[in-house]
């Protein structure tokens, strides 16, 4: 057993004897002599029963490790990142309250130890979500269909379930409670296959806190971080303020180019940078946030072997990896219907690996999060990653955001573990992506009627919920032959402030530039996640008629109307 | 209105017209043209129907200012502290997408701006929760009268509540939900009584999560931090890796020392210590963990005057406020039914005031938490303070914490606001603190009768879930006259071992000593807010036993039974 991350103070509370966890049997199911099969769906009951028990008490002791199949633990072990881990980080210890959790082991024993209020005065005696059967999902569907599930007081106590108020409603450890831990660990296994062994999986508190958890975990104020070259405005924001700076690395529609990041760290100049070559990686490579730019497996491969070689650390927050979407085609608006139902197995496979898929030296930290996939509300992830990494994490959470709520963590659990399963998450996911499929088809069909294509152009996206416009501004009547940023940004203020008169708020790229002022064109940032789709059209549309209107020496730029002619 | 503390990238979405929220008539509540008087809970109905519309969108902008009562804004604004924000805290910007917002206000526009999800992807169509209704509280009784209060996806267009799943679920600002903010906005004005005028509530993500943000918001690596001498571990576990060095003031059985806190900042040897004087003083006033002392009024107002004298910011971190006990009575348990039920605002009355109620200059922060007296898993609390600095603080969860659970903050929302309201809340605490004072009672009366009292001894405590027994080690066989702090280790884990053995555990007083390795005493923590009453009673005969024979030469000593002969 690796070291434990650390219980939290209240841990002295636990009741649960982890020495009684049964570790898989690793002679039991070896297939042919050569080892384990990965986990598959099919196999996630047999895992399970050869599993230990789920732990019951208050605040047990909770890993990844308890939850992982066989094949996990037969890989190699990722390498150590002692070198990485930032002074701040390193210095966290561990204290004696959580130390001796371990006499709780002791039979019979009282406790008078950890500060947590009894069940008595939790003022909630049941709570009811009513959830999607799947695969019926819609909210029509739901309202006719749905099923109630309870969570009560003492469920753990009378039978009735692994997971109650008593337990939820009270003190957790810093690694989310055992009963999602168990669910996403799997999940993780699943879909991801990390292919080294001492992967771990721990909640987060949703994955702008993770990240920002993760910058202090590695960085020092001074430091440079490597970024896209348009980036994630939250992560821009919560790095300037550690003391860091962003260098973007440039990019194609498929996101970050791998040649331009080897290009900057091989000829990375420490005396006129004034600092070592930097070694955080921050990426989104699914959907990218703004670009909406997917990295093909291809390009994954390249920017991971220009990680081994100058010793990155990836940090790949990826919200939006299961909307990842069919290739779009002209004129063609996919239904729900339409979408193929292959096999879950079959399905997965059609998916772009993540960096944690192909991470053999455990270099990367993975963020995943609940907020795209089933509501943001829940302010709810997870984090996997080598171990030694994420018992740094852990730690760290046990001193701030210590644990998700525990009233998300039981809805989740109810929806996913006692409704769905995994089966039915994968249902699930599936049936999003097919409707972000639809809205995509639709933004992009309403960008081909109603926008002029001699100034406006765009990759219809693969992934996510941004649709990324590119504007030629030198054909605005205000560019002059100025292509100075300076400019630049005055026309793009005066085109932001023409569809906000027409109607239509959109972002501006120049916002997610990591390195701010260093802007060379115009981009638009419009997502297709929020609105009702005819809204989206009809915003579009206004968007058009602004662009014809600030472009207004249009006839002479070649400036008529969208390729359909609705765009007056 | 004050700056807006910052909507986030979501808050593009917002849908509310901020313009609109009418402010309290200053006029038409005027008491005998000399000002409003205090907001109590009898005026809340009135206060509310003067005040504006409760902001009904996705992520609106709220601030406190919207529900403080007219008599709030006749006071003096606080002081500035911009001496006191760090770095850190001081380069928080706000982002071109949140300054946005404000074109939301345009009719009609359509914002493909922020990147929420559609309601239509939250898969819950309903949460059900069963409450107490006051003053029915009790487990038992909630079963029996308990109602069912029920949170809807579209109850807010719907016409059914002020607060809905589609608004929960989705993304907040990190002020939290302005349904949330309302009520404990409220709560902490009848309670407190802020003498300025600009303070602001915004919710955290719990106190803990809040603690480690306020560090950051004013502290530098280096700094020192002033706190009780034997103080809450987690903020020594939090502060000690951003490079903090504590600074342990001398308690008495009141808590902190004024003289002793004037003492260490008059003497402060800049030189010596290699740093300023510090500014930051860290406390818990009522049932202080682990001490369990409480601050009496007196010693607040003396330690608010060093505070004035020496600038101090004062971080109340007070999440046992309402858990304050009459005095202990030798041999009498109180009962529920004993405890008097006084009108509310009378009984508030008899609460010890709190640092921010006397807080004149707004130099106090203070952490107020649902976790003692609601639940911990809901991870939620609220920070009251000068706008200038929870603006700082809310600047940074917007790129970490964000917001509290959306799922919390609609449970609590059913419960607090939609069940209770401010009078029924008020039941509640009454309710926890006489069911704290009986347990407090219990253990204080198990420990008379079991322990030998020679050689333990206490102050009963006067709030919260800590009782504090010193132990008087030089008359252990160990002590050999040798005081040294090692010595003393070694006969304190002896006699942590010997009650593990009779199957106790204790805290031992050292783990929460401020300057570690300093100890010339020796503590036992012990909780009575976890265990069954009759396992607290039974756990302290254990210890009396284990003590016993610990200090074997008893006989030689005066050791023997305990006051009642109960500890054979």
């Amino acid at each position: 057993m690796p070291p434990q991350p650390g219980a939290t103070d209240i841990s002295v509370e636990s009741v649960t004897d982890t020495t009684s966890v049964v570790l898989p049997d690793p002679i039991e199911t070896v297939v042919n002599g050569v080892g384990h099969l990965p986990l598959a769906i099919k196999d996630i009951h047999g895992h399970r029963s050869r599993s230990g028990p789920m732990p019951s008490g208050v605040a047990p002791y909770v890993s990844a490790d308890m939850f992982k199949s066989p094949a996990s633990f037969e890989k190699p072990k990722a390498k150590r990142w002692d070198h990485w881990i930032s002074q701040e980080s390193s210095s966290r210890t561990g204290s004696s309250i959580k130390k001796a959790a371990k006499y709780l082991k002791k039979p019979g024993l009282i406790t008078l130890g950890g500060g947590l209020p009894s069940c008595d005065y939790f003022p909630f005696e049941r709570i009811d979500v009513k959830v999607p059967v799947a695969p019926h999902f819609s909210e029509q569907e739901v309202l006719e269909s749905g099923i109630v599930r309870t969570a009560g007081k003492h469920d753990i106590r009378n039978g009735k379930s692994l997971y109650d108020l008593e337990v939820c409603l009270n003190y957790g450890q810093a690694t989310g409670s055992a009963q999602l831990i168990r669910f996403v660990t799997e999940h993780t296994e699943i879909v991801h296959k990390p292919p080294y062994a001492d992967w771990w999986c721990i909640l987060t508190a949703g994955s702008v806190s993770a990240l920002e958890m993760c910058l202090r975990m590695l960085c020092t104020r001074g430091d440079y971080l490597l970024t896209e070259e348009y980036a994630f405005a939250t992560t821009l924001e919560a790095a300037a303020p550690l003391g860091l700076r962003t260098v973007g690395i440039r990019m194609d529609k498929e996101g970050m180019l791998a040649d331009d990041l080897d290009h900057v760290l091989t000829g990375w100049d420490e005396l006129e940078r004034g600092r070592p070559k930097p070694f955080v990686l921050y990426t989104v490579p699914t959907g990218q946030n703004p670009t909406g730019a997917t990295q093909s497996c291809e390009r994954r491969q390249a920017i991971y072997a220009i990680a081994e070689k100058h010793d990155l650390c990836i940090v790949e927050d990826d919200p939006y990896y299961f909307l990842q979407m069919e290739d779009y085609a002209p004129g063609r608006i996919h239904s729900t219907a339409e979408m193929e139902r292959m096999p879950h197995d079959e399905y997965l496979n059609t998916l772009i690996p993540s960096y944690l898929s192909m991470d053999t030296s455990g270099r990367v930290i993975r963020l995943d999060s609940f907020s795209k996939i089933i509501a943001p509300g829940a302010r709810a992830g997870w984090i996997t990653g080598a171990e030694q990494l994420i018992e740094r994490f852990a730690r760290h959470a046990e001193v701030s955001t210590q644990t998700p709520s525990g009233i998300s963590q039981i809805i989740l659990y109810k929806l996913l573990e006692e409704t769905w399963g995994h089966d039915g998450f994968l249902e699930w996911l599936r049936y999003i992506r097919s409707e972000y499929t639809r809205r995509r088809d639709n933004i992009v069909a309403a960008c081909e009627n109603h926008l002029p294509q001699e100034i406006a152009s765009w990759n219809p996206p693969m992934a996510g919920m941004f649709h990324w416009i590119n504007i030629k501004w030198h054909k605005h009547p205000k560019f002059h032959k100025d292509p100075s940023t300076t400019n630049l940004k005055k026309v793009e203020e005066s085109i932001f402030q023409a569809a906000i008169e027409k109607g239509v708020l959109c972002s501006l790229g120049s916002w997610f530039r990591a390195q701010k002022d260093t802007d060379t064109e115009i981009f638009l940032r419009t997502t297709f996640a929020a609105a009702p789709l005819d809204r989206i059209e009809e915003a579009i549309s206004r968007l058009g008629e602004a662009l014809r209107e600030e472009f207004q020496n249009g006839e002479a730029n070649g400036i008529g109307q969208g390729a359909n002619g609705h765009g007056s």
